[in-house]
């Protein structure tokens, strides 16, 4: 069977595994306050040229989302974020759980742009019954997008700008981040993100560790008391090293991005094989996720060889499908679908 | 100065006041547990043909909206609305406060449809990762909408079937309730609204109280304790018997149908007036509230003798208005209108 | 049928119902923007010597307490406040429901120290695993207490100094506030309250109105974005009007001065004359509540009379009662009352 | 260095890590929906007589307790708990932050009694305002509770009946179950606490996992829709057979009484080798946490050598302190200590 469906199917990458394996009988003080953990900060901070910046670590990524907005926002405010949005789709409601309203923004391609945002503030504060509305005290975007997509360093530019222009934080999730920064014609860095954001997460559960995502921000001050917040919100992992160690596996010898390169390589090429026999986009991606509609016998038949999600309810002669590489994909997918197909 | 701003900028109906100022030194045991209000349940059950259902009182709409919808809810559901409702738009997130999640579907002058709501609810249980997603809860509905609009008996019949296929309750805002009972066209009284949904509210703030909203339930088990979640939520008003004292008021003599009449037949003198002088409707409303797209000049002259709100942003050479009468409104305010267009 | 259950059985102060009667048909604003309303606010910081302070009106106590709590606390912060306080114990839960613990202190008389508060912040810090618990963020005080007593200059000034010395706000509920600046040998003016707190709010509901509380701050920027919380909170009153127009009444000629004092006298009139017919206090309240213990015959006689409430379970022999006095009792209550004992 | 301070400093017991090695490169559905979490789930299930029970997996203690509780409580109902508790004290308010007050009763070496139970809320019922007070909803115990005592099968059964009597769930935090169970002079298997309480949770993190706790429920209706209330807490785990491979382990070859024989037996022996050398207890606990008074220069002393947690604020003369063993105490712990001390 050929394992399409999602980033997270395995296990960790072999040399995060490695590391855990490594470290696993030493003891060391909890939540987060271990050497490994201190050295990953350091190491991460300084990959993301942010020395006085803070880097805190959590399990997953709704927890994360949530928490760090959480953080961001005053009781009475709401978040900005594109309508596909994964805090808006598929957190269960995770983020009105804490009380916030998702201001929603119709997204294309699943970004929403500077002109959107500097639209709806402006709309909002213009509106006489504006005490009676939530107010828009942050934005959210996802790097890449749910739909693979990715901003350009101007369109990060121009957004981050809207949010200095009224002051509120923009924060970036990254939970593909590594297939981001390793995308076909990206021109964002690490160090370019970390300097346009003012909180985002690295991922790592999609990106090589069995879980966890490192959380990035240039100024501490804007996620005070968080060890605290986070062990309110649940999320404060007792055995905390088990994040260090596995995010300093991912810094060492530019793991993080080898990964990102491979699954990134991998689904470019499935996607150019698809094309070469004539099958269709919905969506042209350039990370590791690609969009694609297949007539329906085709899918009845390879979905016996190959795991994989359709993309909303199937088509009556056609539907849309997802697929989704990793770190993990091994290397002779492309050829044994290609026999598939 | 001519009022037509909103339909709470008076105190209460003459009536009103009178049977509180006739009360005023009388002492009762707090909290609605008064023989005023007592009498006043029995009074609005009965004239909702709901001699076993349940009726409380609380101050205003949001809270109101904010304790029901809480009390219908679990924990991981949300509520189904129109986008331009209300609880979605004007309320500052007191929805989301309490943790749920406002499901919205586009409006049509402010109505949403069976269909609309089926086919919500159908994609929703289609969905594979639906346990990742809010699922839909109940069904929220403004009677007559925040355009002024009303559902036939049956839109509303089958509005009611769908909730009932998928076993989740429906609720109605009726802040203006007066004012859609006395609609033109309206071929829905209070027995069948009370037959047609699950809870619903008997506005009494824009309909000639101080404050206060008559929460009606055919099935008081919907709303256990009901009591305690007002106080909880800050709503359980100390000297409980001013809201039955009021409604009883409203509920006598049919005060509660000559405010809504009254109310009406002003707002509809004001449309012909307009239509007859040659402005344009935006929306068609039957009830207290019309919507106009008048001239900017027109607008500058008149606003010195008549207060108004604009609907949204002003455009540059007309704009969207809103006029609400109500049992307020002097008699004479057509004439003197008339004359000032 | 004497009625000292509690201080709202009924209805307004006849000058503050005449008020309300005075500007009931007059149009303006809603929540509170109107001229009634502002200009209550500036007698109201006058007589609180706070001419740059703020002021702000709800309905309710246990809504005001919440809303203002919840805007004083971050999420991660937790509210000092007597075990026997009412957030404590009698509005349901409305403070955890806002995510906020309360930190409990042992009560003395309904009273805490400031060495308690000094001892529970100190030993906070002191405790390696502080991260793991609750912040102590603010304090809460109840003047009078639920038990009728009163802090002393001395006592408050104590207490606010510790507040200082760890920066944290110092909120007081002041539901009786009328009684308690009246009580006997009370040295607390409204000007040394304002001073030695950071907000508090002047009770409304039990001194002479429908409804209504005021709230006070030396410094705004403690409040910021009020409003639009209160509306999040459904309590902001679409009418606000009516509680300026109320407080305007008491804040006219001394009425809230002259209730307080009607109030408290009723009751020392009240306790000496159970005190000379030999009858036991089990607290010695200076204010409008007095708590006694009467045999259970004497009970069970008077109660046929008299309406009041017992405090606690009854005990097998005599039981513990509490008598409520306010401006609204009958100026021969206590003679009749003599006649009954 | 020998480490005593906690029960989580190490990583996970050889055999689990050694299965989360053999199955890393499976590629597996998420959000525990594989193969293998089934298949512990059957195991567990097995292991405590409860074949049409249900078993659900997180990550934490703090997540697994909020979500348990969230799901068992309404929103106005609280839940019963020991002062000392983890809920009450060391969870930074988590309970508090999804809205439930926690109705405290005082301790006996951290353990509450039926009588107490019974007594709390037969006053609440007595209590003429006890809508305005927070309704006990549930009963919060650990076994072992945080001073490391447990519970007899009597006072289980007691405890269980009186919620049985007022039909509110009882609910177990067994974060040390495994030392529990293997306690000294244990009466209660496993297979007695599925029975004697509603939902339970088998303690990973502290007993053998790198991370994870199996909540085990003998009636499943009473968490209905927990996946995705797991997901709207944040703690639904993406690879969420990391969980069911882990405790697979655990319970496969008795590895759970293993380890909790193993660390308390290192307790036992710490205990008597400490009582031998004349050192006193504060608490005389049959599990794995061992609590002693010592001398400050004894402290001094041997702090070079031995990690440990001094247990509240230092004493002048002599302090309290804990020392905790586990499966990963190391074998020659006790002879090296004795050597020490």
């Amino acid at each position: 069977m050929i394992y399409l469906d999602t980033d997270y199917m395995a296990g960790a990458h072999p040399e995060v595994m490695e590391a855990l394996n490594r470290t696993n009988m030493f003891h060391t003080p909890g939540y987060g306050d271990d050497k490994f953990t201190r050295r990953t900060r350091s190491l991460i901070l300084e990959a993301c040229d942010l020395e006085n910046g803070g880097c805190q670590f959590m399990v997953g990524g709704t927890q994360t989302n949530a928490t760090v907005i959480d953080r961001l926002l005053s009781r009475n405010d709401g978040v900005l974020a594109a309508d596909s949005s994964h805090i808006n789709v598929h957190e269960a409601g995770a983020i009105e759980a804490w009380g916030h309203k998702i201001l929603t923004l119709e997204h294309t391609e699943g970004k929403i742009s500077a002109s959107q945002i500097r639209e709806y503030i402006e709309n909002f504060y213009a509106d006489d019954t504006f005490e009676h509305m939530v107010r828009p005290g942050m934005v959210y975007l996802s790097y890449p997008t749910e739909f693979g997509t990715i901003y350009s360093k101007e369109e990060l530019s121009e957004i981050y700008k809207v949010c200095g222009d009224f002051n509120i934080p923009l924060y970036i999730d990254g939970a593909r981040l590594a297939y981001g920064l390793n995308a076909k014609d990206n021109d964002l860095g690490l160090k370019e993100i970390s300097r346009l954001c003012d909180v985002f997460y690295i991922g790592g559960t999609k990106c090589g560790t069995l879980f966890g995502e490192a959380i990035v921000t240039k100024n501490p001050e804007l996620l005070p008391r968080f060890t605290s917040l986070m062990k309110l919100h649940g999320g404060l992992l007792a055995k905390g090293r088990l994040l260090g160690v596995q995010f300093e596996a991912l810094f060492t010898d530019s793991l993080y991005d080898k990964i990102g390169k491979y699954g990134v390589d991998m689904a470019l090429r499935l996607k150019d094989m698809l094309l070469e026999k004539g099958y269709r986009q919905f969506i042209d991606s350039p990370t590791n996720q690609q969009f694609f509609i297949l007539p329906n016998p085709v899918i009845e038949r390879i979905k016996k060889e190959v795991s994989f999600e359709l993309w909303g309810a199937p088509g009556s002669d056609e539907s849309k499908v997802r697929f989704v590489t990793s770190w993990s994909t091994p290397a002779d997918t492309i050829d044994k679908l290609s026999s598939i197909f």
